[in-house]
């Protein structure tokens, strides 16, 4: 198994570690890369390439290193490989391809896996020649995984230095029933120190910027998963989410990603601080350029029961609501803003086109949600999220030596809510925060059957690096635990659109201020194509209804039930922050 | 509303406080009593009764006071009231009057309700005479209700005198679910001190006696449900367990009791110290004469999608799986012993018998069940009962003065595995409860599609008073959240069966120990007429199969699906320990 890592022997400084960590990486990624000019690759150059970059640093150029075969199946979706079933090992060898042109654009890997999922990809065809059939729903689909998760023999870090070299011992539940299914894990990915970003930067990889506008961040804590999705180096990746952290990266990336209600996916085999902490559980799900590729990987792995092998799971069946929408109009609740952080001009816009389509649409209804203390809300998780008062968190941190990133500070060291809890309070606090969940299903059972709540997905697009500093529009739906899928609203931050001037806004609060504060010091510009996404949240359990009810909404609407195939890019520096400086980013 | 309790004001001794609910209680059974003999009572009287005792010590004696069709109506079942629609009016009649000859006999109510019970059963009638149809599936059906579940406007101290004087503001939603669906609640039952006895005593209400033998326990904590039920004072009760609170008493009783899946019912409204605690959680459940009535309180409740009003609940629809067992060999596996202490000889006996006539079964398979590290399951939920060190039971018991049980000093004071924790030690051991649960999934997947455990209810039949300090057999489907029911094995304790000599046992531990040396100390003579129950356990979350895989098994075997509709009692008189000498029982 040459892909797995060698860990450097106990002793070495964090920063012998981190370089060590990042020449794995790089080994890796670099025998993804052409290895010399492909006669072919010239076929599928854009007429606009300014062929004359070679750094990596544009996406541009590093997309004329994959040959027209290699570009065309990397604009497949998942469901194009399902149901066409081409040849796993030209699949596999073009997404790693392309997952290897994203790291050197936006830094989002932890390392590829070219030795075994090309070992993987051959057994597929073997099996497919021998059965003329698919091994499993997911046949031959290429899945990026991020580091977190267990995979067998690799490195298991979350993102601390000091957790380099906790070799996993078998594979993660959910890998092992993906794996059943045909997958083919070809790509680690990136995320942040602590995993409680929203956004990605760990001293181990460096930052993981936006593919639309480097300024930005992917978003984080799945990050890395966010970006590779968003430049097509994956079509489906697995991330997690306790806070927002698949959606905010599926948001800023512009593309599908689901987090799904706790217990219906297993996350054994993940790895994080605060074992045994219950009062905020996270979950895993999937982020992928296509809807389709969100139900897929949700009834594949739901359909394997998965509660028979992990207790803490419901056993609850995937159900097939596909007539739901047609028997019963869909109603729509539309929450503008959550009352607490008014999100950017962009948002509200998106929203607005989208709420406007709804409003003609024949077969949908549309009324507006008044929130309910979504700033309690924020309070209370925010301190559920370390009841230990950020005790083991920064345990991991500290153990190495290695600097804090200023947003595990922002989270742990500068967070009013997080406090050291005893058992007495911390179970006031459980308390508090079930009490505030009977509150909020109580208002929606007064929502006369509302199906849905269409949202912003974050309080503006993706943010500069280091300015993810709001998370209510995503926690809020961890708090209550509701299902929430992220999609792209087919359209950038532009100059025309959203240059409007907001100077007379007065902000409400303090988080509000921060947010306004960030854009009337960038504006339009400085967001300038940075996706715009939307969020569909439905009540807790209604996973199934969420995803046929966005369905119907791309429907309504126009809007793609995948991403765009071709990625339009406006070549741009990387402007990374100081603290990057040791990273090995092109 | 004259059934609302009058609190005594605040500065009352704690003697004082419970005298008053004494009296309180005594005023609401002394309204269901007949007042004079009725001419029709001779008709139904036994012929071996002993009419001169009058003092409400002998359950035969009581009988008396029913007259016939008193009699007859409390010998229905769930099914016989909602098949049969029998006048609504004359059956709460009934069950009140036999509730309060019970009341008599075992100590097990802490009000009865007949001015609404009555109210209530008017308006049923009225319904159905307009209607010409049940208002719901319920219709009817007097529910007995455990005291610490909320009822609007009554009190609700949970067995603490400190609590008393708590007066609920609303119904539970549990109750609020089944007054929808046609219920009269007509009685309130008896708990222990702290709500974590597998008996029934306080010092609020004294001591619940075992109908068929008193100087045994009724079980706990829900014991007043399980004599009441066992005595026909009412058909269905509701109880609450998180450690066997509904299975002991129903398996003391010789009813059916039923324990589901953590989330299946909800909980809201129940009254217990350290609200927000969620590291073992408990539930609620049915109790009854019959395993319809167990089957139709469950499918009632969960029809009505609790999960829509109480959040914390799973959406998981009752499943209709009647033709399961049709199509599917039923697959039992038999736990004769969980390793840790051994069954007294009825209880072997019991499952030698049924596992015997399963064996000849053409349509059962049965295999040996190898139990896995129940001594630790033990350690791990008793340690996480009290994650404060039971501080807060400890608190409410103090508050008024009122003496220590001796059950509340074991289970908290004297149990080696309460421990007061800080929150990384209780996420600790949560983390050790979760890797229990894992590997006990892990077993039973290696156990080849075994649906069903069938096992002891507990080491023995209704312990003596005080002795009930052995809840593992229990207590261990709550740290694995199994939904388990127990069920009446058509047998009692007999001399003639059981008296074989055990002298030469050695005992494993010092749990076993203290089990057997009870048995050796009161051998079958002193367990005599102690209803013998057993155990059917399955996986989490599949509560149906449960149900259906008892009705297979009691076909199978000839076992009855309801409890004898006249009870044999052999008369003796009351030995309660001295702490019941301020009780105003009989």
């Amino acid at each position: 198994m040459s892909d797995i890592r060698k860990t450097i022997p106990g002793g070495a400084t964090w920063q012998e570690v981190a370089a060590d960590r990042r020449r794995h990486r790089d080994a890796t990624v670099e025998k993804c890369r052409r290895q010399q000019r492909d006669a072919t690759v010239d076929k599928c150059m854009p007429e606009d390439t300014d062929v004359s970059a070679s750094n990596g640093t544009l996406l541009t150029s590093h997309m004329q290193l994959l040959n027209l075969e290699e570009l065309t199946m990397t604009n497949y979706n998942v469901e194009d490989i399902t149901r066409g079933h081409p040849n796993a090992e030209s699949i596999t060898s073009a997404f790693l391809r392309r997952a290897a042109l994203a790291q050197g654009v936006v830094n989002c890997i932890t390392e590829l896996l070219p030795d075994q999922a090309m070992r993987r990809a051959k057994e597929l065809d073997a099996y497919w020649l021998e059965h003329k059939k698919p091994i499993g729903p997911l046949h031959g689909v290429p899945i990026s995984v991020k580091e977190h998760i267990a995979m067998k023999g690799l490195d298991q870090n979350a993102g601390f230095v000091s957790w380099v070299g906790r070799v996993a011992e078998e594979d993660a539940l959910l890998l092992q029933i993906l794996w059943d299914a045909g997958a083919v894990f070809h790509a680690r990915t990136a995320q942040p120190q602590s995993l409680m970003h929203l956004e990605t930067s760990s001293n181990l990889y460096g930052v993981t910027a936006n593919p639309f506008n480097p300024s930005l961040t992917a978003g984080g804590s799945s990050g890395g998963e966010g970006a590779l999705v968003g430049l097509r180096g994956s079509v489906l990746g697995i991330g997690t989410d306790i806070g927002g952290s698949i959606r905010s990266p599926a948001a800023n990336n512009g593309v599908f990603g689901f987090k799904p209600t706790v217990g219906r996916l297993p996350i054994l085999g993940w790895s994080a601080p605060m074992a045994g902490c219950e009062a905020i559980l996270g979950t895993i799900g999937p982020l992928s350029t296509s809807l389709e590729g969100v139900k897929l990987f949700m009834k594949t792995v739901v359909d394997a029961k998965p509660w028979l092998r992990s207790p803490s799971l419901v056993a609850l069946d995937w159900k097939d609501i596909s007539g739901l929408f047609s028997e019963k109009r869909l109603k729509v609740a539309v929450m503008w803003d959550d009352e607490v952080v008014k999100p950017h001009p962009p948002i509200t816009r998106a929203l607005d086109n989208i709420v406007m389509k709804l409003h003609k649409s024949q077969n949908v209804d549309v009324v507006d949600w008044a929130p309910q203390g979504h700033d309690r809300a924020w309070s209370i998780i925010a301190g559920l999220y370390f009841a230990d008062g950020g005790a083991q968190t920064s345990e991991a941190i500290n153990a190495s030596g290695e600097p804090w990133m200023p947003l595990s500070e922002w989270i742990i060291k500068d967070n009013p809510h997080v406090k050291k809890h005893d058992v007495d309070s911390l179970w006031s606090a459980c308390a508090e925060r079930d009490e505030y969940r009977q509150k909020y299903a109580e208002l929606w059972n007064t929502m006369a059957d509302v199906d849905v709540i269409l949202c912003p997905a974050g309080p503006g697009v993706a943010p500069k690096l280091n300015a993810a500093r709001y998370w209510g529009y995503t926690s809020q739906w961890n708090l209550l635990d509701y299902p929430a899928v992220v999609f792209p609203a087919k359209d950038h931050v532009s100059v025309d659109k959203d240059g409007a001037d907001v100077a007379d806004y007065t902000p409400r609060n303090d988080a509000d201020e921060y947010n306004w504060s960030q854009w009337k010091e960038h504006g339009a510009e400085g967001y300038k194509g940075g996706p715009i996404s939307l969020q569909l949240v439905g009540r807790r359990y209604d996973d199934e209804k969420v995803l046929a009810a966005l369905e119907v909404i791309l429907e309504e609407t126009g809007l793609p039930t995948t991403v765009p195939p071709t990625i339009e890019i406006t070549p741009q520096p990387l402007g990374l922050p100081e603290f990057q400086s040791f990273s090995s980013m092109a």
